[in-house]
């Protein structure tokens, strides 16, 4: 099953993908509240929306928590590490999005005027299904409701400013996730899924997750000893080399660019650069 | 005024106290949408609620950011910087928490398994009233609806396992917030406020918000080139010397303690410390 947010009379909801079509799967609270019993329902609702004709949202609850893993590819602690100073950590290395950041493919995300640009980073997503305290490694998996894409786009120069990479992380609009939430089912092997990243018609990115330094049950498991998970929490995993900042000369997206990150078996995820003039001209902030 | 968050009929609403008695002012979306608005007609509001018959709640929406501000005051740098190896920031340190961590004054914080216990930090907090973007640190001030105190409990183990602070920093219920939000007409000078912290009968910090590195206007302005607040949203200023972290040995926050953290002219907020098992047992978690 491919699940999507979309909003309906001013409430996010979310639907199950069939086809051109949109299964309505109920408000995200409400949706939340039981997700997998809320899947299984699908196929004894019987009305279709059109997928076309929906305004898509982020498929999570606007209280979730977006937890991001930095450096878990060896290949991008290597490319970073003369900017962060940061050694590949021994442990999943944390840092914290808020939900306000996250928006869906094709809507716009603009630089911040202070910057130079914004950077890329693919990243595979998984969206949590239940309430999770210590989980175990062995058993953490089964607390994932789906699988998702995620473009980390940072805002670098105050990302790296202090030690801590909130606010570069935390820009206006910087976190598209999407097209789709994939269910366990209908993945494959999320240890073994080739991301992507293009801007126009270069590849920047070209990674797997096999090489994921800590994956996502150790992921689940390091975080839930000191935290709980809650239906609808995103876990990002980490980005592969070929980020901007590694580059020389460092090459950023500025307003026209558009950036596709794209993970196997989910699709691609397409954000359009803007500058924050025009975006607020137009009135979308 | 002063502001506290309560729960009626299952939704967090925003009250102003009257003596024993509450204002409402209405659920907490619908104040927050335009908070000046809702405080001005406090007046014309002849309901009465008894506060101690409240079931109280943070005073802002569960979407709101808490952006907390590392080592901004010096005497805290010199006693980290043994543990965190960090230099005092030029600019703000900003780390994220999320809102799920807030609780009220009396609420009982559990100490994670894995951890020797919490570690106390009294703070100045602002809430924030309006949305805010490229502040000019001149007129910043007037986007705060209000102070409070906050207790940024830490799980220091966590914290500085990796060179991130978000996870030690968002331990399940860690964040007391309270006891109420005092608007700025009655604060008096934001900048020469008396910060405490008792644990039993044991001063642990006693600091002025006087020595704050980096004040309000500066830490708004630092934020909203990059990141816009919005009303509900919560800044922690910093704390003063003399957290468990820095002595000689250690000392942390264990099952039957009881922290209180006080802030001149807002109030005492005190935190009983619990087991998490014992937490678990009382079906609060």
């Amino acid at each position: 099953m491919k699940l999507i947010g979309y909003v309906d009379n001013g409430t996010r909801h979310i639907g199950a993908v069939d086809g051109s079509h949109v299964i309505p799967l109920g408000e995200v609270s409400a949706f939340y509240a039981d997700p997998r019993t809320a899947t299984a329902s699908a196929d004894q609702v019987t009305k279709r929306l059109v997928r076309a004709e929906l305004v898509e949202a982020p498929p999570v609850p606007q209280t979730a928590r977006v937890f991001c893993v930095g450096i878990n590819y060896h290949a991008h602690g290597d490319e970073s590490r003369e900017h962060s100073g940061l050694d590949t950590p021994k442990v999943p290395m944390i840092f914290g999005r808020w939900a306000d950041t996250l928006v869906v493919d094709g809507d716009p995300v603009p630089v911040p005027p202070n910057e130079d640009g914004l950077d890329w980073e693919v990243e595979l997503a998984v969206i949590i299904a239940d309430r999770v305290w210590a989980a175990d490694r062995a058993t953490a998996s089964q607390h994932v409701l789906g699988y998702t894409a995620f473009n980390d786009l940072s805002a670098r120069k105050k990302q790296l400013e202090t030690a801590q990479f909130t606010l570069g992380k935390n820009a206006d609009r910087s976190g598209p996730i999407g097209p789709v939430v994939v269910t366990p089912d209908e993945i494959g092997d999320p240890n073994s899924l080739t991301l992507r990243t293009r801007v126009g018609d270069s590849v920047m990115q070209l990674g797997n997750t096999r090489d994921l330094i800590h994956d996502i049950p150790s992921i689940i498991a390091y975080i839930t000893d000191t935290v709980s998970l809650k239906p609808g929490d995103v876990i990002a995993t980490g980005t592969p080399a070929g980020v901007g900042l590694g580059m020389k000369p460092q090459v950023y997206l500025t307003a026209g660019d558009a950036v596709e990150v794209e993970v196997e078996n989910i699709g691609v995820l397409r954000t359009p650069i803007v500058s924050r003039a025009d975006l607020a001209a137009r009135h979308e902030l």
